[in-house]
């Protein structure tokens, strides 16, 4: 059975590029996986907490030895931990905000990496290799040549972290300029920003099912 | 009169080297301005929301027509930026957490940053050339030559935002190693962190002394 991990981290409801993209993914997804497992969570909505000093201490304390507020702390570590363990395949969608991840984003990153349980630097991450599909919605654009070049915090970073670092085998897809339709000073961009966010959905499209190809049902 | 706002992310109360090491900016910084007011948030301890919809809805829908939700979000953003536009002067403190900043601090970060507000791109940043003094732990070390070179998204980040994006005049003091003496792989590194660590804390006093004396008392 097909277990598959999706983390939204917009902080929007209604309008989010990146969730539409990833509702394209998840309804390829499903067509190939209809008995799946999908286990979702909306950090923008129910964002998960910080890293604390409880959170801290408690990877140092056995378990039996630990306050209350210690063991609370490793038990929600340890649900979100569980829930990527267990997952074949991860979807990601992550806005930029202020040129980086949004700080909830962050927070479930924070989270979820544990030295010796996900992160290790033996050469063998235990996820190594699952495949995780990082679907980027910028406000502007980034590439080479243009003003904002170098400013973009957000792949580079989720390439190492998630693909150096946890191991995964990261595939980014990426809508920019979208926000080309609410700013005037970006009106000749409009055609551009229609045309990457149509070919953004026919990616999360393709490569849903490229993914789920490489899953057992 | 000396207005310094102080921000620090550490989650730890205890045996943050990060925030040790703004105590000698803040002792030095006392002496130059005896009688200075100095704001302080403890991220760790109180984290500040992170941007939520109300927030981002709030900022385009006029005062008298937004909900109660909205105007309690646009309050406590509005309580932030206040405190920044206040300062004369800026102390940060980011300890390096999975190769980023801490989620709290993202969260502050995404608060204070409003365009129109804090951030315009008239070429004329509304807190540009105020002095930011970043006090950076790293666990690890990531300068040229290191297995980890080029994971460091902590300083490239924040010379990209409050350097580029808000204006600020930045600079940063950094310790790196600062795992040394709790890593036993890292045990031969423990001088050598130890020097670090003593230059920085020189760094720290040195510079909040030429910080003060660049503010009227």
């Amino acid at each position: 059975m097909a277990r598959l991990l999706h983390i939204d981290s917009s902080a929007l409801s209604a309008g989010s590029v990146s969730k539409e993209i990833a509702e394209t993914f998840r309804a390829a997804w499903a067509q190939a996986h209809p008995d799946g497992v999908v286990t979702y969570r909306d950090l923008g909505l129910t964002p998960v907490s910080p890293i604390a000093e409880a959170d801290i201490r408690a990877a140092f304390i056995p378990a039996e030895q630990r306050t209350a507020e210690q063991a609370a702390a490793a038990a929600r570590r340890d649900e979100l931990i569980s829930e990527v363990e267990q997952a074949d395949a991860y979807l990601f969608t992550v806005p930029m905000y202020n040129w980086g991840v949004p700080a909830t984003f962050k927070a479930w990153i924070d989270q979820i990496i544990q030295g010796g349980r996900t992160l290790t630097f033996d050469g063998q991450p235990p996820l190594g290799g699952r495949p995780a599909t990082v679907i980027l919605a910028y406000g502007g654009g980034y590439g080479p040549g243009t003003p904002r070049e170098g400013w973009d915090f957000v792949q580079p970073y989720l390439e190492t972290v998630l693909g150096k670092a946890l191991g995964l085998d990261v595939i980014f897809i990426k809508a920019e300029l979208t926000l080309a339709e609410r700013n005037p000073a970006m009106a000749d961009l409009i055609p551009k920003a229609k045309e990457i966010r149509s070919g953004a959905h026919a990616a999360a499209d393709s490569h849903a099912r490229a993914v789920a190809a490489r899953i057992a049902a």
